[in-house]
């Protein structure tokens, strides 16, 4: 049984108020991927580069045992390029560029094998793509979306037309205030859960997150960072963590929910803690297991 | 074995979105007091009020069990007056008035029969009337104190003599990013954990509270609250729910610690529900007990 994840791959100018990363791997489909390639494998991805995508990035990815049969390699066009700048306190991100070349035209084409997956991970492109990929999927049981303002506001029609298709919605706090149009986050996940998402989970950054569903509330704590080094890919480093550990237990109840939220929280962490996908290239599974014991210390009590 | 409690005791004017509500019963010693009264006894309050205030708070304080020998009531003056406004997403409040009336010249006294209490709870006043308080207590164990950001703005260098000689620093978010004068919370604890206090609470509204201390950290979720009735006083409910829990226990570890916390955060939570004190004066033991459960619930996993 594998796993779908649909999204951007991109090469990404990341400025810190620490240092500076240029032209390093980045891209929805990318961090999802590698995040999930812990718990459950293979993960067929699709998206789509240039020409000048390099060897190196293809050859981690399928280290990391990602079938890239795809992902489609475009000749002669230069690769999705996004190049943005945090301030001093991380809270805001400026985008100095956005290139989206090749990615400008992507339309996702699910290779035959991965046409039968049940479990999907559209990544934050367009709704209208997200639903094409839908409708070429056999059975996709478990679907799980995440999506931005830009779409909220420009593209609302088409999200929601895709939210009643999918199970799990994920996005955070800023973007979950926009698309309920109520700033109370309880008042907003049910307006949200009525446009069709079984379950949603609302991220707050250094506040943790909260999951929705089945008439209960989860709240997740955060890990607790002293010093961010780059957060860039941690939102899409939690989706493929959280899907993937579902995808990997086969089951899929409330509980389970809580810890595979648990687990995409552990992978943002360690995304968090360099740049690119550097922080969850290396992992081995004692690691994450030590984190997920330090989230259970952070928030257990008698 | 008693507690104490030195704060102010008020007559609020508090307009919500919803609803208004007149001279009603407030201060900073009074939701500590009523709070602590339902898991200790007696708690020994130490505040000023006019010959304005209405019997029937005295006789709501007395049937909490809460001595008011330290309780001074001051002929031919009026009670402490605040009034304010809660904008519509209650995330903003804005003073209307303040008319300090007989708490202009409050010199703390502290009852004879209270000076060897172990537990104080100093409830925000100014830095200086804290410490003359601790002055008179013959051997005050555990502390706990709250302030605000006037004090840490214009008396800090006050505030920074009694924070050495307290256990215990209650503080929302703002005011430990300006205490601190860092906008990374675990980065602040650091800081203003080194000024003095051993533990430090950071409470942060809808995302739950965090607790610092023996090297360790946790974070404790908010009780998810659709509609907010009137936040006045949840602080100081916190302050008092904490203490008194710890104060029943005797005994102060990192564990019994975290579960006040979550017993601070059940006051709080039923504070929030009705005006003034009226949330926190008709509880049953089961009911604490049954949203303590809830707590648990909202962020328990395997």
């Amino acid at each position: 049984m594998s796993l779908l994840v649909v999204g951007s791959v991109a090469l990404d100018t990341v400025e810190t108020p620490f240092d500076k990363a240029e032209d390093a791997l980045g891209g929805s489909a990318t961090f999802i991927s590698v995040a999930a390639s812990y718990f459950t494998e293979p993960v067929h991805l699709v998206g789509v580069v240039g020409e000048d995508f390099a060897d190196e990035h293809i050859e981690m990815l399928k280290n990391h045992k990602i079938d890239l049969e795809g992902l489609e390699i475009i000749k002669g066009r230069p690769t999705f390029r996004w190049s943005g700048k945090y301030r001093d306190d991380f809270n805001t991100r400026d985008t100095i560029s956005t290139n989206l070349n090749v990615f400008e035209n992507f339309d996702p084409n699910i290779p035959e094998k991965a046409l039968s997956d049940k479990f999907v991970i559209l990544g934050n492109i367009q709704p209208s793509l997200q639903m094409k990929v839908l409708e070429q999927m056999k059975n996709p049981e478990f679907v799980v979306l995440d999506t931005m303002n830009l779409w909220i506001k420009h593209t609302k029609d088409d999200l929601l037309k895709v939210l009643p298709k999918i199970k799990v919605l994920i996005i955070n706090d800023s973007e979950a205030k926009e698309l309920s149009e109520v700033t109370n986050l309880i008042k907003a996940a049910k307006i949200i859960m009525a446009m069709g998402p079984e379950y949603l989970i609302i991220k707050k950054g250094e506040h943790g997150a909260l999951l929705f569903g089945e008439g209960k509330i989860f709240s997740a704590p955060a890990f607790p960072i002293e010093t961010l080094f780059d957060p860039t890919g941690a939102g899409d480093t939690f989706l493929g963590g959280f899907t993937a550990y579902l995808h990997k237990k086969g089951k899929v109840d409330f509980n389970e929910m809580k810890k595979a939220v648990i687990y995409g929280s552990v992978m943002a962490s360690f995304c968090c803690e360099k740049f690119s996908t550097k922080g969850i290239e290396y992992l081995k599974p004692e690691t994450i297991e030590k984190r997920y014991a330090e989230f259970k210390e952070l928030s257990q009590f008698d």
